[in-house]
């Protein structure tokens, strides 16, 4: 069985796994994308541009409403925090387990379509603050998704792979640059102008700007200043 | 802390589940009803009448597009089966990783509201079937949830409930007379007629008026035949 089910928001993250995923692991991929009631919904023209520039099966955009949960600064009229220091606890980006959410519809998805396998690009960066990011809660979902669908009953091992769990973003770059991603295609911005460009201080765009810099490559992606 | 969320369908089981947190555990609860694509989209309002007949905090209706995703007699063209024996294995109505995504999402609320428990109306007639009704399911779950959300990275337990799970329907009933719950506001039906009647014959139905007969009562709800 060579299927895998891949969450895709067409960030840098999300679109180096699936590139890893169809080109290192020659797996046939189904990326799903979430529309979830996002401030940066622009994101979802993201994935859909990054899924038609690989060899995929499918992709798809599945919709569950967590705005009406709120919480967030990502779901809500909460402000994202711009050019802040790192701060220790759980950033105000934090969505309430959107990770366990996205990963039990996208185990849905994958018992529908007989695939056994679910990638995500969660990291070592996220990881420092999201408490769904962290390995322990990846292993954690797949014993409770391997019992709580047909593939438990049936014996089936069911499996999450987190390749870039443990890279910086700027080997997260130089992996996907080997792989031929286009980062142009991407969209990383938490919270984007009007016409969709990239504010270039949130912490998504600091992360991601500071990735390149240490890599000593341009991003293709322009920002206001 | 005294806070519940409450996966209530507007069924027979999850109704009594939440009649139980009210009643018996005195709880501050909190329910919350998927509009998932189901066929039986009339429970919605089931659950509505329920929650408004118990002394519930709130009760809010979250949406989750499972049509998109298939599978299940519930959710597409498949056919509800109709006055079948009780078959090994799962059955046609189990849609695909349900209780994982509805619990995942009611995490996120517990987690938005600070509440540390979430209930569920799962018992041992559903159990024989579907994968997510299981013990062992719940168990994996609760620890997923707790370490993908704040509660882990805090220290704060987290826990599932399941009150029903080892009773019989004939159980359940006596369990929800006996805290004054109106079982006519109650659906249970999988493949209502146009105008919301029961079928009478789907397994939800058939079990439900066997259990009533089991415990000499009557069913409020009138069938067909």
């Amino acid at each position: 069985m060579n299927k895998a089910v891949i969450l895709l928001s067409g960030g840098l993250d999300s679109s180096t796994a699936l590139a890893w995923a169809v080109q290192k692991k020659g797996w046939e991929c189904y990326s799903v994308a979430f529309d979830y009631g996002q401030r940066h919904h622009v994101e979802l023209e993201a994935a859909a541009r990054v899924a038609a520039s690989l060899n995929i099966t499918e992709h798809r955009v599945l919709h569950v409403n967590l705005a009406a949960i709120g919480g967030s600064a990502l779901t809500s009229e909460i402000a994202v925090p711009k050019d802040q220091e790192t701060t220790h606890g759980i950033p105000l980006t934090y969505v309430p387990a959107r990770n366990l959410i996205f990963l039990s519809i996208a185990t849905g998805l994958a018992e529908r379509i007989k695939a056994f396998r679910l990638v995500i690009g969660a990291n070592i960066i996220d990881y420092s603050g999201y408490p769904d990011c962290r390995p322990e809660f990846f292993d954690a979902f797949c014993k409770a998704a391997q019992l709580g669908t047909r593939a438990g009953i049936e014996g089936q091992p069911f499996s999450i792979e987190t390749p870039l769990i443990e890279m910086k973003k700027s080997e997260i770059i130089a992996l996907g640059l080997s792989l031929g991603l286009d980062y142009g295609l991407t969209h990383s911005c938490y919270d984007p102008t009007p016409n969709g460009d990239p504010c270039g201080h949130c912490d998504s765009c600091r992360f991601r700007r500071q990735g390149f810099a240490e890599l000593g490559k341009e991003d293709p992606l322009s920002y206001p200043d």
